[in-house]
């Protein structure tokens, strides 16, 4: 049997190098010798979860690599194409030489960036474009839309392609961050960055009542709750990918009649629920970028497959001031 | 000035009769000369609410009448069209024998039902089309959709109309009332009766998970929290109209990717938001109701415009156990 490097959560929820068996692709899988991988929140979630994780299990959703072995029933890809997906959840990830995927999660990377930029992209895309198309109802198409997004947490990796997104389809978008990243946010086509600072002169509890057809909170949005249901509009969304404990009283948005919006990219492949439709986003997302229609997010680059790297790259997504996406070359 | 019959809920908010001024039509209005009324919750809440009521004020949101006047700008409809409309809430309602109300608001009625069955169907209407079409995206064509739908509260008014429209475009309808409903609830279009009584042999705890794309609650939907998030399908919809007091888990949610569906039909006319849509909806439920595709909700009839017949139909609401809808010819 053919051995890799991997970095295994052991189930003491440590990061551990190791030597692992290259995996065996199911019917719909393709086996991925993976170039590049990027971190998120969600690895850090489960690390730091101790409750019904199993483990020894390999985190990790976001890659690019070559396609180098198919299922038997894989039909949608040949050996040799360099792809780009954010896999499932339920199944080792990425931080590992080779991975199996389904192949329905997967789409062929885009050409004009480079591996490292488009490691970045898969996770984040999913989850911004799924909230804003899917579940918002913004129209996928270039300035189909009018009307006004609030991003609270502007600077964020979700946010550095929602935020595009939300441009090329129209919306005029407000988000807030620390005022040293304003360039940054205008760069990614925020039109009126807000200080996130309770104490700042301007904060969003300066903005207008009713004045945000879609609010999207990328931060535990309790701690915004009465702002974002004053500021959304009547008939409008909030829309949120941050788990909190707390109950909310949802019961502020009756009288708007306004949508409470969940977002989890891990929805369709934990259920088994539209999945190709991942692999379809993705195709579209590539063509945006190759179109130069939206910019790829800015990264941090790691280079090197190990459990020092990873463990270093999780500790600075925790600190909560990460900009943009940090990438790992393996 | 011409004077007419109306009931006034007074400043301590007891319905009483009195005579008082036909109103003059603002720019976009049309005068109705009211033929009948029906009877709604919106109306109990009213009359019970203490907190920043104006009064006097005239209650009734449901009505057939014929345009008698037009207001300078009004150009929809002309002199001496039937009409049916819900109105809105923040203006006198349709508790008199003349009423102002915004052309926008207004329909044609139907033609193949009588004044007394189509009094019986805007509010519902309104609130089962924006609910189940705008909200939970529901496509609005005959048997254009597939899944599951359950509803909560098969028996009342809003359900009277909301179960038919979601046959009609294609859903299956699981829908819990008393049993000695349930057959008018397969007349409505249900596939799957469930009694409510938490004692029943079978009630909604022993539905299977995940299986309903779309679940309405036409009842505090806190009591039923837990089967509700686990019946809901993944990237399902959550939809309710009826207030509750306490903050609830949304959280339960997060992983299916689901959403939670505020509907508030007098959110468009409050906030003056997407006006005419209500006009269109009413035009669309007339023509199905005109085509047969729909039936007309089942109604009581009470006979005369005084105090003590508002005050008995109001009361009948109260109960909770009203089956479809009441309605008063003038």
């Amino acid at each position: 049997m053919t051995q890799q490097k991997a970095v295994l959560m052991n189930a003491n929820h440590e990061l551990t190098d190791a030597n692992i068996e290259v995996p065996t692709p199911d019917a719909k899988d393709v086996l991925v010798k993976i170039q590049a991988v990027a971190a998120n929140p969600v690895d850090v979630k489960q690390l730091e979860s101790r409750d019904g994780q199993s483990a020894p299990k390999i985190l990790g959703y976001d890659a690019v690599g070559q396609v180098v072995a198919l299922g038997s029933s894989a039909t949608k890809f040949q050996i040799g194409d360099q792809v780009f997906y954010a896999g499932a959840v339920n199944r080792n990830g990425s931080f590992q030489e080779y991975q199996v995927v389904n192949e329905d999660l997967v789409a062929l990377k885009p050409v004009e960036i480079t591996v490292e930029q488009a490691a970045a992209m898969p996770l984040v895309s999913l989850t911004a474009a799924e909230l804003l198309f899917e579940k918002m109802h913004v129209i996928a198409e270039a300035n189909a839309n009018s009307g006004n997004l609030l991003v609270i947490n502007g600077a964020g990796g979700v946010a550095s392609v929602l935020i595009p997104l939300a441009k090329w389809a129209g919306l005029t978008v407000t988000a807030t961050s620390s005022p040293k990243k304003f360039d940054y946010l205008r760069q990614l086509g925020v039109a009126q960055p807000i200080d996130y600072h309770a104490d700042a002169e301007i904060t969003i509890s300066d903005l207008p009542d009713n004045s945000f057809e879609y609010v999207v909170s990328l931060f535990d949005i309790t701690t915004y709750w009465s702002d974002v249901t004053r500021l959304v509009a009547p008939l409008g969304h909030v829309g949120t990918i941050v788990e909190f404990p707390n109950d909310i009283a949802i019961g502020k948005l009756k009288n708007k009649a306004a949508s409470f919006d969940w977002e989890f990219m891990f929805t369709k492949s934990l259920f088994h629920v539209d999945e190709a439709s991942q692999g379809q986003i993705l195709t579209q997302i590539a063509a945006l970028i190759d179109e130069h229609a939206i910019s790829a997010p800015q990264i941090t680059t790691y280079t090197g497959l190990n459990a020092a790297n990873i463990t270093a790259m999780l500790d600075q997504l925790k600190t909560g001031h990460t900009t943009g996406k940090l990438v790992l070359t393996i």
